[in-house]
């Protein structure tokens, strides 16, 4: 299995491609951050981010793309810039009929060092670790960006299928408010 | 000048078409909110949003397309979504070329009623009466889209300029920093 793993933002977009299976060793495939300049447009920036995952999506043709669900921050002009990207990143990998799975931020922790609080040194350390590679990915978002990857392989198609069973049910619960 | 003002929203994404100039008469050309469920996996409501602003990219070719400027506010799962369709709108009119512009919406209720603070059925009996038409548009989400486009062409071209001058002015002082 292969997964095209994107830490959103409108600043640096961090993607990783990551190789294999639960209990398997894993593959670094390719690591890159995105960057678009804060001096222009919002729509132009957005526009720079579809077509770099575009071009990963056709260069690297994952299974599965795994992308951070968005939160609320205390800096809320930079959460609605990520959560642009990630809507973005969603429809790239959507229109091509790829699986789209959300992990948050303390899930993708919890999956490669066992800690949903870890900071991001110990993140990029496992990252280092579990694809056995011999320096740490940087920046910080594209060893996040693999982390979703590894999650996603590890966490397997299983929660996939609870999310999609809780957000049914959720969407259920509020049609009958 | 056409003019096509987007109100984003997952949910509820209201599209409005207006034809006109400072000085003259407006007239509606089209409006229309595309619905997307609540039971849909957001990838898939993002992809449908898409499909529905380029179907009215193609079918109106406006000169510039208005979009709500999205702020964080109370309910965080909903401004999540419509940052990422406002994103989709985005991209869709600078894929193409066209200007994007933000008018928050204080901008619009000040545009279209004389005041920032205007309600909903204000804002409504307001956009009644610039295109008149016989009924006021429904649902809100689609007179809101019409009042965006109003701003728009009314604010000119000149507010514009005087944005990009501001956004570039803030970005050299955060490169400073």
């Amino acid at each position: 299995m292969r997964v095209l793993g994107i830490d959103p933002g409108l600043t640096r977009c961090g993607m990783g491609v990551v190789d294999g299976s639960v209990g398997r060793p894993l593959t670094l495939v390719d690591v890159n951050v995105l960057r678009t300049s804060a001096d222009r447009p919002v729509a132009e920036r957005l526009v720079t981010i579809e077509k770099g995952v575009d071009a990963w999506l056709d260069e690297h043709r994952p299974d599965a793309v795994a992308i951070e669900r968005v939160f609320a921050r205390s800096d809320v002009s930079t959460v609605m810039g990520t959560a642009q990207a990630s809507g973005i990143a969603m429809v790239c990998a959507a229109r091509r009929g790829l699986p789209v799975a959300l992990h948050t931020p303390s899930e993708v922790k919890a999956a490669v060092s066992g800690n949903g609080r870890a900071d991001k040194a110990q993140v990029g350390a496992m990252v280092t670790r579990i694809l056995r590679l011999d320096a740490m990915p940087k920046p910080a978002d594209a060893a996040d960006a693999l982390a979703l990857a590894i999650t996603h392989i590890w966490r397997g198609g299983a929660q996939a299928r609870i999310d999609q069973a809780l957000a049914a049910a959720t969407a259920r619960a509020r049609s009958r408010r």
